[in-house]
């Protein structure tokens, strides 16, 4: 290329996921060429989301303090945790919109031969939160994978060990699902867990 | 979401082209989660090519010094010069493989209803190179489009007034093109401008 700067600030753009050679060029030279106040908003943000964020005390997910916005919010359920396995559920959760409880985020899921036992998704620390008492519910939501039904099975015997109620996200054909396009083994799931209407 | 600064990332990197915010949102959490070298490599590069970059004396190509790499070779052939819109479009005839000459980067095409003059795209800059007397051809590669054609016109006269030749990209069917799936109108142009076998 015609600048060694601009070489490795194409390498550097790749490691974005999803973004290829010809992306992270085109990233490149837009921001330099059209945007170099988004080129700055992007270096300043990313230092001090670096530099700043950390890990909530209570729920794991990312936090500017000690506590996440999530977990510091007085008019949110406290005694409802649901359980998932990133960050990024937490958001698709909250977009949802139905849900005022507070989370625990795993930051994994259970897979012994990847070395994720019970302690690297914190359960160490969930099982702490739920001797205290003041949790009255956990729903589980991990994803819909051989790992997420394990690992969800096994916060389940914690809870349903103390007498927390335990529950998990329901299964079926999904909103707007025509049958026709719905994979197999979600349609026979659905058939199994049918219900009275 | 849960942190402030995590929101001024994502808001952030919308600012790349063809990120939305759900894009952003992965990209911000795989960053923080996998791979925060990646996230330094970025910071780093970006800080160095904003307060580095400068457009090269002599082609107005981006440069870490006066002079582009290209224009800084001995070894290219400075006689022969191919006039392009963008730094995008010298990556592209680079990448061909086939050119050895150096180039001049208009950073932008004619279009006096947007305020761009021959002056805004540095004309007066490379009349001043063609009037040195050392350049034998330009080879004028702006875009097929009409502002394309027109700055690619008006480059051209500037060249023969001096008995400079200026030669053009040929137009026709892309190489692997299937006529059924070519344009209407790049097909009566390949078929008006047809050449013997």
């Amino acid at each position: 290329m015609s600048a060694a700067s601009l070489d490795a600030l194409v390498a550097a753009l790749t490691c974005l996921p999803g973004v290829g050679r010809k992306s992270a060029q085109r990233m490149a030279l837009h921001l330099l060429q059209h945007d170099r106040d988004g080129a700055e908003r992007i270096v300043n943000s990313l230092r001090v989301a670096l530099d700043q964020l950390q890990h909530c005390r209570q729920c794991r997910n990312f936090a500017d303090d000690e506590l996440c916005t999530i977990c510091a919010d007085p008019a949110r359920d406290h005694a409802t945790v649901c359980i998932v396995e990133t960050p990024a559920d937490v958001l698709a959760v909250e977009a949802s919109g139905g849900y005022r409880g507070r989370y625990f985020v795993l930051l994994g899921k259970l897979s012994p031969l990847d070395g994720m036992g019970p302690e690297q998704i914190g359960l160490d620390q969930l099982e702490q939160q739920l001797d205290q008492g003041d949790i009255k519910e956990i729903i589980l939501a991990t994803g819909a994978t051989v790992e997420g039904d394990i690992t969800a099975q096994y916060i389940a015997d914690l809870a349903t060990r103390r007498d927390i109620a335990a529950t998990r996200l329901a299964r079926g054909i999904p909103l707007g699902g025509e049958l026709e396009f719905v994979d197999s083994g979600t349609l026979s799931r659905a058939l199994a867990a049918r219900r009275p209407d």
